[in-house]
């Protein structure tokens, strides 16, 4: 099979995102990365899911782990008859999918994949090691084929970045920065990317500034209180982020932050483009649950707390970007409005 | 002297802000508080200089630690003649009050006060020991004006906010976060502080935090890219923040973040007040100088990196808020727009 994922820097790759092999799905831990390179074996898919639970990836890291969670659940009941097989598979398939609550109708459509794929591989009298390895294979597929889709979505976006000019990320988008600036770098633009450090989990500083910086690019870490001010201090041409949830109705939830940074964008009037596409298991917030994790943690820098004892801290994982501040949605299919997405599943 | 910090909290007592004694001043170091109770000792005026600049203490506690480091000064030379000694507290006026740039104006009015005092104690013919105790003299009476003076404004502030709301606070507002929650609690008001952690170093988590837990307030932190969505979730009925220049034509310098959540309490309704006095010195912005800090602290949480190496980080101190978004001017005379600051010297 063809990667789809050449070029893209060290945290990008398959294997470093999450690998299938004899037995044990392999997870770099994105919690302390680059502070150090440490990976997390599951040997269990139920693993898998506390891993993605427990936040050791993120982003897009979580689909390609509970893909390949399923061929490690098919190795669990690889001497199994059919019948356990499958049910087995179902019951890893809700656990996997059901392992964060925002995101978990996404997951769902990675699970149901990979039941298809299951499904066919025993029609066509897979089993045992031929079956795990059907699943891993499915995984790969999934992996390449978001690849392929975000390829193009890099293109779309990258015709939006003057040359040499300079973006504001939030978060880690995952395989869009490894696509978009894989276009700027074959396109010649030199972008700069500023980088909001992403409080609690830093994923701004640890992960889309070290995709950037491998890749050769000029990329400079803020914290957090600063994207207003640095945006238009240092000429921010665009603001771009991705999306966990996209509602019909063009409503952005994505990592706490990404609001109010669209929020200053709006005010200096320099465009916001998500990157994603919009889900049909939501038209609108109604059905979309924020993720609210251990207060703990907003008070937790590296292991360190932050206040003394009696304070209470918050955590909301998410927030949301009402479509009156976004400037276009990227998707494979073209650039939409937010507020026309019925469009996207016309096209 | 009658003190008017009782019932303040431990953080904002004077002796834990800044303190002259025996030769040294003692400033407790806001750094590490409260994870670490530490003091800084400073031998020489020099010393508090450079404490004011590596931010051992921020806010207002450079004006007290300024103030201290004249009585410091005058120990320095107290068996030299009167011209010596005269010459010697200039220059160390200029170093203290030249710490930092962008309330270099401010700081000037507190070491210029302290040679006033100075000059009046040496015509009385006071020297030596009793010229560094009218210098420590001086300090006291200076923060306990300021403490008066905010003490109204805390009464103003107070009225501003409904019985048992919640307020929004940025960084660490000293004084003010002191009368006004004092005030706030003689009056039975139980309000709720929510407190952003103010990175890169937590002041909001450290100091706020820890003065509203310390005298009795229910308080939560989050994280500095939470505020524009908690504001709403949380029913934030105002925010507020002190300035370290409120320019005459409204425009507010402040800790770096304060900016944006302006601009996200603007958005969702929430009324933003400001503390503090617009500066004759700073007509405009044209006069002001917005410090830039050590890029490498940008990539720091207490002491570890957070990024990959050649990753570049971006350190403005302060962002500038314009007055459209700031409802009010929070004096000691009164609350004033801030298009209208010229009345607050007529008044």
């Amino acid at each position: 099979m063809v990667r789809a994922d050449e070029g893209v820097g060290f945290l990008l790759r398959y294997e470093n995102v999450a690998w299938y092999e004899d037995g044990a799905v392999q997870i770099l831990d994105r919690r302390i990365y680059p502070i150090r390179v440490e990976y997390v074996t599951c040997t269990r898919h139920e693993e898998v899911a506390q891993a993605i639970a427990d936040m050791v990836t993120q982003s897009g890291g979580p689909f390609l782990a509970a893909a390949m969670g399923m061929a490690l659940a098919a190795w669990e009941v690889r001497e199994k008859p059919e019948a356990d097989i499958l049910s087995h598979l179902e019951k890893a398939a809700y656990t996997l999918s059901h392992a964060r609550p925002t995101t978990s109708a996404k997951m769902e459509r990675v699970t149901a994949q990979a039941m298809d794929a299951a499904r066919q591989a025993l029609a066509e009298g897979r089993s045992g090691a031929s079956l795990v390895e059907a699943l891993r294979e499915n995984a790969l597929r999934q992996i390449n084929e978001n690849y392929i889709r975000y390829t193009a979505v890099g293109k779309l976006l990258a015709d939006k970045i003057p040359q040499n000019g300079t973006i504001m990320t939030q978060c880690f988008a995952e395989t869009v920065v490894g696509t978009l600036l894989r276009e700027c770098r074959d396109r010649g633009n030199a972008v700069k990317v500023i980088c909001p450090e992403t409080r609690p989990y830093f994923q701004g500083a640890r992960l889309t500034a070290s995709v950037a910086r491998d890749m050769g690019f000029d990329v400079t870490v803020v914290t957090d209180n600063m994207p207003a001010y640095v945006m238009e201090k240092k000429h921010v041409d665009l603001f771009t982020s991705a999306a966990d949830v996209i509602t019909l109705d063009g409503h952005i939830v994505n990592k706490v932050g990404t609001f109010q940074i669209a929020l200053a964008a709006r005010y200096w009037g320099i465009p916001y483009f998500v990157t994603g596409s919009p889900n049909p298991s939501h038209p609108d917030m109604s059905s979309v649950v924020i993720e609210e994790r251990d207060p703990a943690l907003a008070m937790d820098a590296l292991g360190t707390r932050t206040t003394l004892e009696g304070v209470k801290g918050y955590y909301p994982a998410f927030d949301v970007t009402p479509p009156k501040l976004c400037d276009g949605v990227v998707t494979e299919k073209g650039i939409f409005s937010p507020f026309d997405l019925k469009r996207y599943f016309e096209s």
